[in-house]
This record gives structure tokens, C-alpha cells and sequence, in this order.
């Protein structure tokens, strides 16, 4: 028995192959690297799914994750989220079986945390001392964390726009955050250049191949705690699309495995329209999508106008029989209040966005009454405040509450 | 086997025992009252700790809590924090088994999730419709979120500088949320009232039995997470006091079932130098505190000038050999940036603040290098934004950064 089964990384496209030890960022082709496994081996020595006993969070997979010495471990907790059953809300919509998968609850109370657990692990595995990313807010804040945890420097490039509690989260970190006046393409060709100028790690989303394998960990996750069954459709708010193609990649490795049996759920590519490069090339029957022009949502975690993993978005879609769909900004604020209000879940609205499209998805029959629906909450509704607006009374002293 | 061994309430003070299944708020003497178990049944049922592989969250507990029928539980997957190593601020200080036990990652991102959740699970079997209370914030914002799961209404008086995110939650959650110009104190007077005009289920802290058993469970996974044993000193923030009446009472509980052995560690309540009844009752040898006047502190959640359950506390520190410690802000804002650039972690002032006291215990030789010392940290950074301060540079599309 091995800690970690990693074999080699490999390149999607043009299949060429990497050392497993050394530091690699894109391709030669151009391409995002993806994490291979000796899942031969590993199905051999584990026939069965790991024990239910293990330890609580997502290092409980650590024969399908890349980190090769637990001395490197960089970690707060995380992982083994909640899968909540949404039962309210569910009989609104008509779907029977819907529940939440609520990554609110990992340190930086976003999903963002198990990529830069992994991330950050193996980069300090690779012996990398400095690393820069731009980022829409979340993944700098979490990237910004656990690099401290472990004695890594970060560089972060975020839109001024960008939720303003994640600026705290990165400096309370230590880390050197800048704002820019653009979009996180914009803070995209800031970090390119620094990168080349101060030979800095390049932890730019798909540009390290390890976030995708801390991403996976939901879709094992899911997979464990239904019993390691897999649920009909699986919804997934998608900028970058890194969830959606880890989540893909943890089911295909776990069929393989023997882990589990069956078809693959249903993956629903959710975007605002706004921003729906990827909705927009489904729509196309195209493999790769094009830059959405002037792109615009409150759910900022998705205002990702080009992503680099688009074409394995796409093909995760495709392969799986799964479609995508755009959600208006106002459609989703109400879904957010509506969830608030019937199920005690203050959630992001990129995870609101999701559940708007499984109300759509149901209505248009596309998802069946006793199917199982999955939404993946990608973070917490505390940090982003102005989904909420105020107007409260204000008492004195000594007032009564009247009704 | 029963799901829940609940067999009574009782009042601490004069003894007094209530039927299980009433509503109960306070004991005819003006005391809180306390859940008794059948442990002795328990025992004989359960002469081993609870499996290892039952459901990660704080509902692994049932047979210790007061919810009878599963039928009644109102959950979002809370509990089961990390216990996580504080190595590197560990060694800062000096104590080189120092673990934080993360009560951010909960629903609503702070340990008053706990109470929310036993609370209003059990007053759903009760069946309670309508639940009302005075807040700092935390504790308003959870009530809120599950009483809107159990389709319960919430009232809610709340002071008008307790932090702006927790108003959100309340809102989000449908909750009738009022704001008042003053403290939690008179937030209390003007729910009193409201309970006795309308009759509504009375939720302020201690007012009602259940609450505690919720914090409870933060000693039980405690020890469980150290492999059924218990550490040496336990820190913390303590404003109503509940998480620590909660905490001891589970030692207790556990040490009857044999479920762990040895010393109980010793307690210690960490106040703000703003607002520390509790530490001048401490250091004045008494059993009960006195009203704070003009009470002021950044750690909002530790603001209450006098607790309800002010005795419990005391008692719970001078049994244990514990003791009291008062921390300045500013002391307390210092210590949450260096756990962030430490530790990665992002934590609320409260828990700052505790961290703060068990430096300044062990630099007086309180703690010994070789203890095993926990920290409760309360609640999630990100939830109190104003602790840390921005100073950003801004870039415009096509700058590159400079060194």
C-alpha cells in the first residue's frame, strides 16, 4: 500500500506525458496537465472503497490524490462537506430527491479551499517557495490561506470588482494582493508577466495541474455519502469549470475502480447570462467557447469570460449527456432568498444560480420527478452581504415590539 | 437501545426536577435548568464510546441529547469541526500541543449553530410555532436560519452594532429582525416583553434547557477527536458562558459513561479587558458576577455585561482549576493577524482572543511547554470584515507589478 497511487500527468490533447515529480504548468501543446494514477495497482490492493472510519476530511482519498509524503500535508480540516437534504424546496421545484452538497463549510467558506489544500500541499511538496494567481476573490482568499499555513509567499491579482471580504481574508494571510481596474482576464496578463519577470509558481487556474485533483475530492465525496452510488444529475455553477472536470474525473477513476457501478450522473454546466461563454458553445454544438464580450453578474465566481479548461468542460457535458444553462442575475437573487427562507441556507448566488436551473431544468421536463439531483453550493451566502438588502426598524430603549 | 436517554430537567440551583416533554424555560427559583440523561442505562447499553463510523456531525451524539423522535431533527449538517494543529503559533508561543477546534466551519460560520440546531429541534417536538430573542448577532442569524427549516417564525432584537453580515443571515432567513440602540441587555428587556405580550416561545440564552446540550456536543467530539481522552486546558471565549457551561457538562457526562478517564482539563474564560464580569468574579473569589457598566469590545460575541448562566461558569472554572483572563483589543486584533499569517487561518476576534490569553498563560507559567491545550475558535473571520484594514495598491489593465 502506497500513501498516493500518482503515476504521471498527462496532457488531454496531444497525450504527451510528464514526470509525476517535477514542477510542470501547461503542456507544450498549450494544454491544461491532468494527474494519472496507477488505478491498476491501486485496484488491486484496495478491492474495496476505503473504510467509512477514515478521517473527516478530504485527505480520507490520499491513494487518489497527487501528494506523495504526508510530512507536505497543508491542511485546515478540510473537506467531507455536508450533502443536505433539500426537501422544501424540493417539493417546490417537484424534484423529490434534491440535495445540496455545502461547500460554505470549509475554512475561507468556499470550495476554493480543497483546491488550494492540494494545491498548496504539493506545491510545498515541489519545494516552490513563491507562487501568483489572479482570481475573481475566493480562490485568492483560499490560495492566500493555506500558502501561509505553509510558509509560501503569494502574489494575487483581483478585480476591484471582486467580493470585497475576500481582499480581508488574502491580507489578514499576509499575502501581497493587488486590485486592478478589469476583469480576471485583465489580472490574468498581469500574473503572466510577473511570473516571467520573478520566476514565480504559476498557480493560475489549469495552469498548475493539482487544483483540479482537490476539486475531484467533491465528486468522491458525493459518491461516498450516496453510499457509493452516483445520483442522476449533478448541477455545478461554472466559471472556470475546475469543479465540474474534477468531479467528472473523481467518477471516472472510482468506475474504474470497481468503486462504483453504473452510468454517470447527468452534468449541468450552470452560468449567468451575463457571462455564458460555455452555455453559449453547448447551445453551438462546439467544442471549445469563445470570450464573452463585456461579461457582467453579481455571481461573481462565475464571470469567467474564457476558461482555459473549457473544452474539458464541454466534453464533460457531452460525454455524460449533461447540458448547460444560463441564469439571470434576478431569477437567482430570488432563488437565493427563496432557499433562505425554506430551507435555512444562506448560500452564494453562484450556488442560487444552480438551483434556479434545476427549477428550469425540472419545469422543461428535462429532469424527472423521482430522478436524484445534486447541487453543489460553492460557498457561503455570508460573503457576499449585498444579495441581501436591509431595512430594519430601529428601536430604543425601552420600545415594545408591536405586531 | 433508545435513540435518546433524556430523562428530566433539573434545576442546578434548588434541585427542582421538570417532565422531559413540557416546555420548560426557567426553574420556578429564577435558574436555568439543566437536561439529565439515564447514564446509568447508557452505560449499561453502550459500555464502549460511540462507533467511529457513525454520520460526521454533532447528531453522532443522539443518545446524549434531548431530541427523541429523528423525525423532529432540523439539521444542515453541523458539527464535527477540525481539530486543528496550531503548530507553527504553537511554537510561537511556546505550547507545543496547541489545537484549535474550528467552529467556523458550521452552518452560519459560528459555533452558535450548536444551539440553533438542538434548540429548535427540539422545540419543533415541542411544538413550538413562533420562537423570539435577543442577539449579538451569531446567535439571532442561526436561530433564524433553522427556525425558517423547521417552518418555525423567528423574532429577533438584536443591538445596532453587532456585526452587519449577521443581519443578512437573519433577513435571508425571513426572520421578523428588529435593531435596537443598545446592548444585548436591553435587546433581552424588550424580547421579555414580547414573550409575555404575545406568548412566544422564549430562546434567549439559558431561557431555554436545550440550547447547552447543542454546545455540549463541541466537548464530546472534542474528546473524541483525541481518541476518547481529554486535554489539558480548554480556552474559552466566554460571553453568555453556554459553550463552557456546555463543554463541562459533556466531560462530566462522558467521565460518568467511562467513556474517558483522568482529569477534567482546566477551563479557562477569556473575556475582553471591555467587558469581564466574569474575570472580576474570578479574581474577587465569587460565585457571581456583576453588571459590566458601559461594556465596549470589538469581539461583539463576548459582550454580554451580565450572564444569565454567570454561576455556572464560575463554578465550571473553580472545579476545574481553571481560571479567568481579560484580553485588551488591541492585544486581541495583534494575535488574529499573526494566526493568520501563521496559521492560514482567518479567524473571528473571540477566538483572537483566546489565543491571546493562552499566551499570555503560558508566558506566566499557567501553561506548561508539554500540555496539550485547545482553543474554541467561535466563528469564522470573514463574518467581522472591520478587523482587518485595507490599504491596496490599484493596477490598470496593461500595468505589470513592480518589486
Amino acid at each position: 500500500m502506497k500513501y498516493s497511487y500518482v503515476s504521471h500527468l498527462e496532457c488531454p490533447k496531444c497525450h504527451t506525458a510528464y514526470q509525476k515529480n517535477e514542477v510542470h504548468h501547461l503542456c507544450e501543446c498549450g494544454s491544461p496537465l491532468l494527474v494519472h494514477y496507477d488505478l491498476e495497482a491501486l485496484k488491486k490492493d484496495m478491492p474495496e472503497p476505503i473504510p467509512s472510519e477514515r478521517q473527516s476530511d478530504l485527505w480520507r482519498y490520499h491513494e487518489l490524490l497527487p501528494l506523495e509524503e504526508p510530512t507536505n500535508l497543508v491542511s485546515l480540516g478540510e473537506g467531507m462537506t455536508p450533502l443536505v437534504p433539500m426537501t422544501n424546496i424540493g417539493r417546490d421545484m417537484g424534484i423529490f430527491h434534491l440535495l445540496m452538497k455545502d461547500e460554505g463549510m470549509v475554512p475561507s467558506g468556499s470550495f476554493k479551499a480543497r483546491g488550494a489544500a492540494v494545491g498548496i500541499s504539493k506545491a510545498k511538496e515541489l519545494g516552490i517557495k513563491e507562487i501568483a494567481m489572479p482570481t475573481n476573490g475566493n480562490a485568492g482568499a483560499a490560495w492566500s490561506l493555506y500558502a501561509a499555513r505553509a510558509g509560501i509567499k503569494a502574489t494575487i491579482v483581483m478585480p476591484e470588482d471582486a467580493p470585497e471580504i475576500t481582499r480581508r481574508e488574502c491580507v489578514v494571510a499576509g499575502a501581497s494582493l493587488h486590485l486592478i481596474d478589469g476583469l480576471i482576464s485583465d489580472a490574468g496578463k498581469v500574473v503572466a508577466q510577473a511570473v516571467k519577470d520573478y520566476g514565480l509558481y504559476d498557480a493560475s487556474t489549469l495552469k498548475e495541474p493539482y487544483r483540479i485533483e482537490g476539486k475531484k475530492t467533491m465528486g468522491l465525496e458525493l459518491a461516498e455519502q450516496l453510499n457509493w452510488s452516483m445520483p442522476n444529475v449533478i448541477l455545478y455553477p461554472t466559471g472556470g469549470g475546475v469543479g465540474l472536470i474534477g468531479i467528472y474525473k473523481a467518477l471516472l477513476e472510482l468506475k474504474e475502480l470497481g468503486w462504483v457501478e453504473g452510468n454517470l450522473p447527468r452534468l449541468v454546466a450552470v452560468q449567468s447570462t451575463g457571462c455564458a461563454p460555455i452555455v453559449q458553445a453547448w447551445q453551438d454544438k462546439k467544442t471549445l467557447s469563445e470570450y464573452w464580450e463585456n461579461s457582467q453578474t453579481q455571481a461573481f465566481g462565475i464571470n469567467v469570460p474564457k476558461a482555459l479548461g473549457d473544452f474539458l468542460v464541454l466534453d464533460a457535458i457531452y460525454q455524460t449527456n449533461g447540458c448547460a444553462v444560463a441564469i439571470d442575475d434576478e431569477v437567482m437573487l430570488q432563488e437565493l432568498h427563496t432557499i433562505g427562507a425554506m430551507e435555512g441556507a444562506f448560500i452564494c448566488p453562484e450556488g442560487a444560480a444552480a438551483f434556479a436551473a434545476a427549477r428550469e431544468l425540472k419545469q422543461k421536463g428535462w429532469i424527472g420527478d423521482e430522478e436524484t439531483v445534486v447541487i453543489l453550493n460553492t460557498g457561503q451566502g455570508i460573503k457576499y452581504p449585498d444579495t441581501v438588502k436591509l431595512d430594519l426598524p430601529l428601536l430604543k430603549k425601552g420600545d415594545v415590539l408591536k405586531r
